[in-house]
């Protein structure tokens, strides 16, 4: 659970974040900034804050804020009926991103893990500004921003957030804000 | 067709314009700026310049770089057997666009059709920096950049180049450069 002022303070975090990098909001946009703490309570380890621009049938497209050290815990997208899983591209357009994603373990990761024991996907990819990588459904994946904190753009499939399973069971998408 | 000396210029145009932006190209992807000039050979009125971060079977996002004054001609993209035909979202990053539609013509729009016998569609959408528009398959549509030039990135579905259709007969979407 978030408090409202935790709400507040995490969306003028973004807000200033996003304008240094020259990405210009409308003040909707400004206004409806999403604050996930995925449950945890501990938003400035894990969680992140979102921006998402479109979200159709078939596309969406998102900006995603992290602070220095949080974390996006680790989960997979799954399909429904004949949809097929959500395929992401994550490009980096500012600071230092950990990515981890399934496969082979990098030996001595940059990231620690803020709950180790739900974190599965070892095998390291750094994203620096330019740099992207795509996500393809199924595969599960994480990542960290480094010190300086990150701006990642997500070109995706539709975001189908219900769906998204993650590895560490106290997870909940929902963010909850004290009322 | 364009000269390779003409290519160059456009690319090194395209690339000061995203720096001025804040948008990191890899060295990759700036050698690699798509120059477009759409088989008219008069690219500073028709055309535009292009950098394709991703295009997969289900997801594309691109920059559109144009110069002022500069015209993305009219077309729509139709699907072919059981594909849908592209859908598009443009989000103006910098300078001011003027988007026609399919609709109720605007009075007194603010774009000079550059060959305006191949324009049909006049309802006019004006963006500026963080406002955006979505194209829906089969919706004829054209752009021409205001004073300043400007930065439109857009969020689609696969891009499927060979499969737009343009009003004006003479335009071909492959461009040719004098060997």
């Amino acid at each position: 659970m978030l408090t409202f002022a935790e709400v507040q303070e995490a969306r003028e975090y973004t807000a200033a974040a996003l304008s240094r990098a020259g990405v210009v909001l409308t003040p909707a946009e400004r206004g409806e900034i999403e604050v996930a703490d995925l449950g945890l309570g501990e938003l400035e380890r894990t969680g992140l804050q979102l921006v998402v621009y479109v979200n159709t049938e078939r596309v969406c497209a998102k900006e995603l804020v992290l602070r220095p050290g949080q974390t996006c815990p680790e989960h997979r997208h799954i399909g429904a009926d004949e949809e097929l899983g959500k395929e992401e591209t994550f490009r980096v357009r500012a600071g230092e991103v950990w990515l981890y994603v399934d496969g082979p373990a990098t030996p001595d990761p940059l990231a620690v893990a803020p709950r180790p024991e739900h974190y599965t996907a070892w095998h390291q990819i750094v994203l620096r500004p330019g740099d992207q990588h795509t996500i393809l459904p199924g595969t599960k994946h994480w990542f960290q921003a480094g010190p300086d904190g990150a701006i990642v753009t997500e070109f995706s499939t539709r975001s189908t957030d219900e769906r998204d399973v993650f590895t560490d069971p106290d997870i909940r998408r929902i963010t909850v804000v004290e009322p």
